[in-house]
């Protein structure tokens, strides 16, 4: 592909998702999960657009590798994605995140913390799994359940959530100061779509794997969760590690949606393939000699 | 898919690649690198039959994840690819092993070991890495090179390869009767397609990062890396953990091949959707009491 056509791609001509600006006074219940904002098509024109983007996406993680892995100051990008349970977090994995090498790409799932995880800071963990240079980190749940969950079930108090927030927002300054572009995606489904979808897990043998019935007693918490999204995002929504807010009702838009975060990311690195540091002709004459 | 349909999988049919049974005395020579064993058709059937499986391969992955993932005596898959430099090892992550649920597999590729990992035991780093049950793990080289480049170049003297071997033997039967399915995968290019694919690479920019004039440098020890590829061959094919050569002049083929014994691992397993351990009905109720 050439660097001209890389200038001005599709993805970044509209913004996906709801944006949330440094200061931020809103709350997530003020947007629409089954909005697709940025984009006009339907389910089958988002699916198409989805796979004529995997190629640029594909490149473009390619360029990041060659270019920033193994450079003491190279670049990487975190993908950090937060939901609730059901609203596609999985889905984002297996149909964005999976299609470039899996050799570049870095995928942590955090669970509930061990009791050996529990024994440090709660960044401590986290530290543990930020991207190499050259390398695309994504996260599956993260740090931000420490100011989620931890406050929906007073786990933590006013105060101790409002310390998590600084540590967060320093923790990631120091992020994108050593060249980390972090993108934050919360995925935003409606209660009632978060319902059928677990009510189809119960309904499918094949689904019940992926039940607990903790699921059920989180979403009696709902309206707290929105609360606890709406003050984690008013609180760590920086300029330099800002968060989208993605419908998350119909699946198909997030996708796109986090795949254009990701290629924005990408570009706003715009990763160059390395210059040989070997004489080419050289080695071509070396490799000739050997060839029957 | 029904039970029924999984059983008798077109994959098991014909077994692709060339399978090393233990005891084995021949010569990693004496099998074709352009030959396509236990396939007749062309590139563009190969190209068809990889994208008709990858279902299979991404609902098995599945079902292994549900099944066996977070049980003590739980199923893995470890598949270890071999080969010389350019022989296709990064396209089998990419064209392969990426078309499953990321999540659900852990890939290392194993550089020139660390100091660190120096100090220890040469089973030490690939002890670490090995999969969690429900997990496939793979290897992009291995415990293997430490009786190959080893080998090549004298950095081990034969009593020293040969307990080597001993040990990797163990070390695989310690891994088999814990419950992983060990896949060993000599990726086989010949000489004049390597010289081919390095070529290409000094043809063009965006292929230069992928080349290191070392690659020569090895390329002259080709007859010696192919006698060490026949020893090692012949000392740890074993029934539990065989080895199967498999051409690769022809990517596509190799594709498949690897995709195929990855099928055939997994249907050995054969795991089954695990049964939920709550009352459905009385979810459904909880559920239901909790929508509009």
């Amino acid at each position: 592909m050439s660097k001209k056509k890389r200038k001005k791609p599709a993805a970044e001509q509209t913004p996906l998702g709801f944006p949330i600006p440094s200061g931020w006074k809103g709350e997530v219940t003020d947007f629409d999960p089954r909005a697709t904002p940025g984009f006009d098509g339907k389910k089958a024109d988002g699916k198409e657009l989805l796979a004529l983007r995997d190629n640029a996406l594909d490149e473009l993680q390619e360029r990041l590798y060659a270019a920033h892995h193994g450079r003491a100051d190279g670049r990487s990008v975190l993908l950090i994605v937060q939901g609730m349970d059901t609203s596609g977090k999985g889905g984002i994995m297996r149909h964005v995140v999976r299609n470039v090498d899996p050799q570049g790409v870095d995928i942590t799932a955090f669970k509930a913390p061990t009791s050996a995880e529990k024994r440090h800071d709660f960044l401590w963990r986290i530290r543990r799994r930020t991207p190499a240079p050259g390398i695309i980190g994504v996260f599956d749940r993260s740090h931000y359940e420490d100011v989620l969950i931890h406050r929906v079930h007073g786990w933590a108090d006013a105060k101790e959530i409002r310390d998590r927030c600084t540590a967060i927002n320093a923790f990631e300054r120091e992020l994108t100061e050593a060249g980390t572009v972090i993108v934050k995606v919360m995925l935003h489904i409606s209660a009632q779509e978060q319902g059928e979808r677990l009510m189809e897990r119960l309904d499918r043998q094949d689904k019940h794997w992926k039940y607990s019935p903790g699921d059920v007693d989180e979403r009696l918490h709902w309206d707290d969760y929105m609360e606890a999204y709406t003050r984690a995002l008013r609180a760590t929504s920086t300029v330099g590690a800002p968060w989208t807010v993605v419908p998350a009702d119909r699946k198909w838009y997030s996708r796109i949606a986090v795949q254009q975060l990701l290629l924005n990311a990408l570009e706003g690195i715009d990763p160059q393939w390395p210059a040989a540091e070997f004489d080419v002709e050289e080695e071509k004459q070396r490799l000739r000699a050997t060839m029957g």
